[in-house]
């Protein structure tokens, strides 16, 4: 595989998983009161746009990140509403 | 501009300006705790990956994009390690 791409499955693997500690962290403490809802709804969206343009140009790593990062992102931002 | 590319544009921009409501959260606060170290630490290394991969195959709005990001991402990391 070329550097180029190896690099950027590498990078999204790790902006994606990057997610998981905090929905553990809030789902362990119950507490989202520093946590931007602000954050979370403006980048949600913009993941679900991310989302359309792998459909889009057809892109299978951008539309498996963006549909694992949007689920961690909603997730996030549903215990920032519910645990406010 | 191609459909896509605008898309690409927009959905950039919105997951870049989305950390701004959160550095701004935390700088007027001064609370950090239900914040992820771990979340940001591991995103602020997957973003510097997307840099090096916008570089590799000089995409300007991956280079941009990814540049800023880092910036408010790694402002969130400090912001976490001083306020935790």
């Amino acid at each position: 595989m070329e550097t180029a791409t190896t690099l950027g499955l590498v990078a999204g693997a790790l902006t994606t998983i990057s997610f998981i500690p905090q929905v553990i962290k809030i789902w362990k403490t119950k507490h989202a009161r520093d946590i931007s809802l602000g954050m979370f709804a403006i980048f949600s969206s913009g993941v679900l746009l991310w989302l359309f343009y792998g459909i889009q140009i057809g892109s299978i790593p951008v539309i498996v990140a963006n549909a694992v990062t949007l689920g961690l992102s909603l997730t996030i931002l549903i215990f920032k509403m519910r645990y406010k």
